[in-house]
């Protein structure tokens, strides 16, 4: 069991039952309630079965379409109807959308009741868990409405990751790798040895990443400068996910931050960031492991709207977190629209070569 | 001009236009965007028109019953088709409803941009302009979705009131008077020598209003134990307010914390804080002032379902804020059902005396 405290709270990672047990003891709540989707429902709470036997169960329906206003209405509703006051806890159990989207039902629900994350996916475990972001997806926008808003405590359990598919996991591991290529070359040197992404990391590997991105939160909690270093890959990744749950093949998180690191990537070696041998080797392993599909050109206009949208965006212009040699990082870069183009024409171009 | 210094913001009472000027120039907004409803576009906007020249204008319906979420909506989608981004302003021109919702749409969009309360009727300019206290109305309970976030600062001009009808004005004197009773002696004790409550009160009434609400609030801005003081008159005039906005004879804000106030004065003297002559004093000043309607007996269970739902319970019994001698308060009361039936009766059995 690794404890990693922050300012308010504590991150306890390896089995929950116990610390959860604590918590819940040491605190006084008038009552409990357990936020779970469909899968976690039927997968992640029998793990949690005695320590959370008192709590009232909300079931959701699974998937990033459900994480908008009428799911939060159905929960806010939920809650009211069983006459939860102040003095409640929100137990969230799953995976980003459970966590994002019940984190800011409780930090909003009579203006703010206590709530803790137990994230059940490698991606929300390394990521969405740590730093306090809530929110939903409103207006085709990923998160564009939401709070900064810290739990009481995170539970991060690598047994719920057993059961997670394999796809799943390699979505997770992105944000391993844009931990590394943003702040540890040493972590970058391991990761980049793995001939897949489709295994459980070991409690270390956790432990590392989470301990980057702490150190990141804990200096710029609000994202007023150093956390946007966190956004690596994710300014056209996140435009690429969006497009992309619309159409046939929707993309999981990592698969489109993936796709947004290789961009991304040339974008930094373009600024002069990046050398040439590391952009090709980072590349190279991302379209290895992520196998990623060509970027449609018809879509690129929509991806321009997105990213115009994007929340780290300061007078209108398009904010990029850049690499330099791994383990380090630039933010606040901006690039005309057709050196954003270039660069999604490259992954294009790139992936062709591998294939 | 007085000014109010609170922790992160300050209030500036008078002539909003100077102020405000120079809030606009000194901090650096990327887009300002202004808030108003259909009335205050007509009876306010115009009087800050050059200060907010290069404003864009949202418009929204007038009245409680849009303070909700679809309403919320339009404002979010509006900021987005708009662009704005996180470095953006919102200024909201109105009542509680404008400030309240206004200040909730702000405080989370894009997980928070900048706002400004500009509250232009006495109610919000001596209560809701202060504390933070954010949030829409939800599954008919009021502001039951909401958040603590603090405004950039606040400019209350009485300049504004002028335009008021006399029933707001005073609807505005009630938490005047709640702040008085609550905590100021004197200022109670000039109050209850006003024969009517219609015209417009002095600044240094309102300043003096304002700094019992900025004490308390400052040592207790997140309502966990003082700042329940001023929910005195709140408990049951909320549930009355509820109540009534679905009836034929919808009561003004003011109207209904009178209504709570004569009540739970009746509970305060029931726990033997309050002296007779003290009641009866306050009971009749507040019966003649406001010349409240029967409570109709049929609408009680309606009364207690929305109590049990108050924000300030804790373990489910509905929370009182009482009042001692004029000037002092007593927090974490409780009732009966039966003794707070007692304390509705007691107000028509006034009235019926008072008639």
């Amino acid at each position: 069991m690794a404890v990693l405290d922050l300012q308010d709270y504590s991150i306890f990672v390896g089995s929950c039952r116990e610390p959860l047990g604590h918590f819940l003891k040491e605190r006084v709540f008038s009552r409990i309630f357990v936020l779970v989707d469909e899968r976690t429902a039927l997968h992640c709470l029998p793990l949690l079965a005695d320590v959370l036997d008192s709590a009232a169960v909300l079931k959701i329906p699974s998937g990033e379409i459900h994480k908008n206003l009428a799911t939060c209405s159905t929960v806010w509703a939920a809650l009211m109807d069983a006459g939860a006051g102040r003095d409640a806890l929100l137990v969230n159990v799953g995976g980003g959308v459970i966590g994002d989207m019940g984190g800011f039902c409780a930090a909003t629900y009579k203006r703010g009741i206590a709530f803790v994350q137990i994230p059940t996916t490698l991606l929300s475990q390394v990521d969405a868990s740590i730093g306090g972001k809530l929110g939903i997806d409103f207006h085709q926008v990923k998160n564009s409405i939401g709070v900064f808003a810290n739990p009481g405590a995170v539970f991060v359990d690598p047994a719920f990751l057993g059961t997670l598919p394999p796809a799943e996991l390699r979505s997770g591991f992105a944000e391993i790798i844009k931990h590394a290529l943003i702040a540890d070359a040493g972590q970058w040197e391991s990761l980049k040895g793995r001939n897949d992404l489709f295994n459980v990391p070991s409690e270390e590997t956790i432990v590392a990443s989470l301990k980057i991105k702490q150190a990141i939160v804990t200096q710029d909690p609000t994202e007023k400068g150093l956390r946007k270093a966190l956004n690596f890959g994710h300014t056209i990744g996140h435009a690429v996910e969006s497009v992309s749950l619309d159409g046939p093949n929707p993309l999981l998180h990592g698969e489109a931050v993936a796709v947004g690191m290789v961009c991304e990537a040339f974008l930094s070696w373009k600024k002069g960031f990046l050398a040439q041998t590391d952009l090709d080797e980072i590349c190279a392993r991302l379209l290895y492991w992520y196998q990623p599909a060509r970027l449609d050109p018809s879509h690129f206009t929509d991806y321009f709207s997105l990213m115009r949208n994007d929340k780290k965006n300061e007078q209108g212009a398009i904010n990029f977190s850049l690499i330099g040699p791994p383990g380090t990082v630039h933010i606040n870069q901006y690039f005309s629209e057709e050196e954003i183009t270039d660069s999604l024409l490259f992954l294009n171009d790139k992936r062709r070569l591998q294939g």
